[in-house]
């Protein structure tokens, strides 16, 4: 809620037969996802090929207006993003979709995740005289397609000799003039999934956008798997599909995605329940209400009071008319603003024992001023629980988990910490306890986060290169 | 959430000695009280007696952006208003609070709750030359107190002369040069309470509004009294107060209010925690989850699954980011649109019986298309229960309960109901219950829209005077 | 356009038979008088007796969204204004045209002009108990009309009442349930004029906005007249007409107006080709070309060539692309910033000997900058010639000639301004001249700014009362 | 006005060797070359080679709000485009200047004119893997420019390898993070002009923009020179330069350009002037008045007056404040929108023999609606005369005079021209008077849409390539 993780993107595409108001469900498929992206947002609708665009900074609901979206037609297939970022003017050129011209037609490309090697990929581009509009590694998978796209026979073929190429992260959803094609990489970091409408598919990051067009659940992109869609209906590339481990980010479950998605298999509602009913195991204190951090804290305090039997609680109201435009308190009032955007009930609290649960702890900052409320309230003990382990790690898959400089784990013990929030105990779910959360047959989830075990080589890659910014200039003379 | 009833108004009011910027605190206080009426909002400020106003149609989000807050300056008094209303060009004139100039200087007026003789108070001021520039009844209490201003030696002594003739529910703020002043109709109709931060005082419809701008609660402002906040501190005129029982409207507690608010010494929370035990009592059920529709139904439900014993579950997921600008899906999708704002979480639901609690029934349609969702989602069995009695009569009080026509308990009966919403079994809460939500030692509630009991006579009030609207000329020859 | 003399205001009405699109000739008829005021502008339609209005701070073009132009939907009489004023969010209450309801319906209403006793009428209506929303004039007339008519037959009884209280300058377009009624102060201090197209009837301020809605001109309302407009076609009321020297403002020939309106039988254009005419006789000087500071000033530039026999020529280009938006260069840019707005032709000045001819001269400012401007494109010599004569007076009928102490004139002789904005000569307009402007058979006009002679008496009058400010309190203990 | 040729743009840079506000005068520049395109415009600064754009559809004074201009911060070079096309969403990406990043560092770019062998280029460029974002030939000169650079040692060297690929107009203003840019196509079809303000440089469409920002002229950029600045000052690259015939626009005189602007040594108004000279001896009628339509009309009627003796006329006023969102008038007053935004002077016009000047005739719907005006107003004759001669070619280098269809002197004689225009008479300049209209030395112009005489070979070139458009895919099976 406040100094909280964030994705990079949300992706979304739909393939019809006939010509109709693909740009509505595309629409409706970006509010389902917006969570995942706040920043920025686009559609781009594939008209015989003619592709119209709309896209810009801010929420979909800011972006969409009437005259927007009914200013980019009908059309048979579509492409929607939602991306996050912090806002300003410069950050219109980095939104997605990206709509290109090459020799075979127009494509629009949407991409979730992160490239590890982006940075030599780009140069090698450049070498070549490749010159570059944005600053997102968007436009670097782009140009590897495009260019294979010249000695290959079909855009899918194109798409799976980049694979060939481009490392890291990445569920992409692209459509050229006549297909709709979703993928994602070998390992799977980001989740895509599939739909079915009538004749018409769909993709999206997450269930709750085939939901909210009133899709069917098909089933998950496989990690390295290329899913073309047509005239001809639904085709599998599976040439980048291994037997080995996969590394789908377990904070999809306990934080990014929404409760009501299901991903690979486990509905995330149940992941944080679990995550919860793991935490009173491990942490068990004695107590008289369980109150979870509203929102991601919900599911988890459900369970760690299921699992204790301690009453559940709702401890907190968060305030929904808190829109981007609020403006800020004075200098001096900062440190009261949370109190602005969440209000503690006071019998909930007074003179009680609580267990607090959030979803992580980043800098720790918010949490000491939520600790605060509660104290303000009456409330008699804290004790505080994360559903997630400590962050010790920095993200290259598509998060902004970047700096060990903001993260209060790298530099202090659990002691601490729960000194400095200001909490009479804290417990952190266990890195052991992850696999947990899934559920069985999960084909494996990455969680160098909280343990650096990468999965994949990260060795030449600097955190700085994960996130759009602008680029210094280097050449010499000029 | 979807059709409800609405409340006609949230106001607030700050007093302080020192020259400071009182409109941040109103802008703070208007996002706490923001669900109370989200059509119009204003503020107006003070300034050694010089008074600026910003106010139009909109949430407090839109209406006031940096320059707009920032051009009411600073000053020592100011009141805020939230409005409920549909959107519309028209209704700015409408908006509050009303800034008038008289002859003893200017007065701003901040009014939640509808007067019963407002028709005939301005049929009486209109044959005697006045003009009225609005059609809410805020400019009959206006111009009531200027008229009575004219032979007190004081703006209290004229409030309360006025409380002599106007009837029906108002709680005001209003603030004169040097005066903030606060009242409330001799039942005590809506709530206002008091605050205090150092040495300013505070009203406000809500507690919560009290605590976004770091106030501690004082006591309410009791029925009938008259709370007057000068350069000499706190003073209180209770001529019209009485002994006689009080009418609250209990459905502040049901639905209007903010769970975090304290009302006549009940937190709001509480009372529907009760609701929803009561509801278990009255309408057991064996199930396996009980579930709340988000976001007033949720404290119900914990408190039905707490008295059942019955796992309490989170079955809805609501999309937070649907604004007042949504594009509303097309006409033959009209039906799905709740499917947009509203998501089941399908691994509480599949295969499960459940038990569903909302704050009210008002015509049925939303029910049914959520209780849909439920079904499609794989519910075995849905039992729907309501934390507020059906509604059978029109309220004159300032709530837009207004036409029996669209009220489906005035035609139908329970059985009828449950099969027309499509659920297994429905249960409403008793009108007897209804003294059970509030703590012993409160001083009387109206629940005339349930009993038809009403607590002052309102034989001859047509329910189309409750609202504004636009006046139909009458007159002969012009 | 810079530091100019103001207007305060321009009114418009339609009445047809039929049910129509009102609005939108009302919104053209603003379009070609938004010259006369820039700060608000509004429209208010009335479909059989119920009222719809809409106005806002801004430029027609900017107020007027399509939305809020079809919000007001159809109807059979219109009425619009467009007033002058400083922006600012404080504004909009003062917007017109203001709408009230009183005891025999709704009425609007648009005025131009300035009441010399307000101040008299507000402090007695306020003395009675009246409330006022606004700090303008416009509803004091309002309340004056409301009264009379409760006294009254029918609303043109009443606004005839009114006249005989109302002091000062005021041309008026109102509008009852079913009668469009435009009236005009018996001196005529502001202009009105009468239009027709088919069946129905127009009133405007000035005959270029009839031309913008096709009507053709009929004839000027006549100083001291009713005109009623009902469905029994057009009805006059003469009592406040009689024989006395008019009063027209001569400054609306120079500079306010626009060229294509004709006024009381003149045409602008011509009045302004005559005051150069006239400055050609009275201030020749030997020059090469005679060129205008546009727009105002070439009209009279033109007559100055033609009577001079010196060429015409185009010295100067405007900008017409700089808005109300145009952010303002930096501070020590400031006084360039008439270099943006305005750019000399280089190859008609260079080497030349320059008249100049401005319509006036108010603080002198701008003037200078001006003057800077040629001599930076090498002019020789630089002669100008105002056409109008010396500002010494302050106004007290619906102008912003207000403080003497911004008057140029009223501190220095001609040779000293001269000097002080950088000419090589300086020559007025003379007031005896002033009457040769107008077509023989004119019934008299004011120059009180010129010479002080003042047609009614304005002892009383402080000019602060002229315009709307913020209103301080005076109360004794409020 | 109306139905008039558009120019597709203009540039500007700046460049400084202080860190300063050169986004504000980038944005006063644009204001001063805003009628050379309206639908788009954009800045962008250079910060020690970290470059900042804003851009978007819409006027400067719409798109550069104050946040918006300061988000560009401070910087030593900028660059600023503006851009003329039909407004829409999906022309937002081709705005202008195109910020790219290659090997070298990020380039900024700003072009107007039209290259002749976009299609070609951009085809080759497709074919070895370029992407293409927008659909403008900027973007072909960017690739070609960044190909070049990748061989060569410096931006100046790689542009003047460009230029031997590029064909057609174009006048570029481009900066790399050093240095900053200005080069004309060796015809120099546009203007391009360097000025100079203390030891900042700066380079402008027309030099309206150098006087807007207080910069002295210096000398036009040669005809495909390469004009570089950077720190050691300014230096020029020639060896494109050579002694051919130039082809500079003709009607950027009698049109596009600003009649302040002076263009390679002759200034626009007086060869505006002088083709109303030439237009009064070869077209001599015996007439009471000269009026010239609005605004690019009047120069040459005044020229017209002088040469013949007939006085010239103030005829029209058109309406300064119809914006871009004037909402059209119904479908059945269309036909009537000429007079809401232009007025008749009835005095002057009423019983005349009248001479209307205007600079073309394209369609000739608008010049029947005006010439109906005049009738309308009394006008005894009517003589029209077109500062240009008819056109009868489409232009390949930079303006919208793309279809014959549209042009009314192809189909028609002049005879039938004046018929369906209405006029008494109908004369054009001659061709062989176009030579006449600039200064004697002047290097050549072109007047090809009015001869047919292309000074490049434009056979392969199709109109339609003209314009950007959305481009249809023609992939096989894409």
């Amino acid at each position: 809620m406040f100094d909280k993780v964030h994705e990079e993107c949300g992706v979304f595409g739909i393939y019809s037969r006939e010509t109709k108001n693909v740009a509505s469900d595309a629409y409706y498929a970006l509010f389902a996802l917006q969570h995942r992206g706040q920043e920025s947002c686009g559609i781009v609708v594939n008209d015989c090929g003619v592709m119209s665009v709309h896209k810009d900074v801010g929420l979909v609901n800011d972006v969409f207006t009437k005259d927007a979206l009914s200013s980019l037609g009908l059309g048979q297939i579509a492409v929607g993003h939602v991306r996050y970022g912090t806002t300003g003017y410069g950050n219109r050129r980095n939104s997605q979709p990206l709509v290109i011209n090459h020799v075979k037609g127009s494509m629009a490309l949407a991409h979730n995740g992160n490239l590890t090697n982006a940075a030599a990929l780009r140069r090698a581009l450049e070498l070549e005289g490749s010159i570059f509009h944005t600053t997102s590694d968007t436009e670097v998978i782009a140009y590897t397609i495009t260019k294979n796209r010249l000695n290959t026979g079909s855009i899918e073929e194109a798409v799976s000799r980049s694979m060939d190429t481009l490392e890291g992260a990445y569920s992409i959803v692209l459509m050229s003039p006549k297909k709709l094609i979703g993928a994602r990489d070998p390992l799977g970091f980001r989740p895509l999934s599939i739909g079915k409408r009538g004749d018409d598919y769909v993709f999206a990051s997450e269930t709750c956008a085939l939901d909210s067009v009133g899709a069917a659940f098909v089933r998950d992109v496989e990690p390295g798997e290329i899913v073309v869609i047509d005239s001809n209906g639904l085709r599998s590339i599976t040439e980048h599909c291994s037997n080995r481990k996969k590394a789908l980010c377990v904070f999809e479950y306990i934080y990014f995605a929404r409760p009501d998605s299901v991903i690979e298999g486990t509905c995330v509602h149940e992941a944080r329940r679990r995550a919860g009913s793991l935490l009173a195991l491990e942490h068990h204190v004695n107590a008289d209400v369980v109150i979870g951090v509203p929102d991601s804290g919900l599911d988890a305090a459900l369970g760690y009071a299921q699992q204790s039997g301690i009453p559940y609680g709702v401890g907190f109201i968060k305030n929904k008319y808190i829109g981007r435009t609020f403006i800020q308190p004075d200098q001096k009032d900062r440190e009261d603003r949370v109190r602005i955007k969440l209000n503690v009930v006071p019998s909930v609290i007074k003179g009680k024992r609580v267990v607090m649960i959030d979803d992580s702890i980043v800098r720790g900052t918010t949490s000491a001023r939520i600790v605060k409320l509660l104290r303000d309230a009456g409330a008699k003990e804290i004790h505080m629980r994360s559903s997630a382990p400590p962050f010790l790690y920095p993200c290259y898959f598509g998060t902004d988990i970047d700096s060990q400089e903001n993260l209060i784990a790298c530099k202090h013990s659990v002691d601490e910490i729960a000194k400095l929030i200001g909490v009479d105990s804290l417990g952190y779910l266990s890195v052991s306890d992850l696999p947990k959360l899934v559920n069985p047959g999960c084909a494996g989830t990455c969680d160098a986060c909280f343990t650096g075990s990468y999965p994949v080589d990260v060795s030449g890659v600097s955190a700085k290169s994960k996130f759009d910014q602008k680029i210094k200039a280097s050449g010499k003379e000029d």
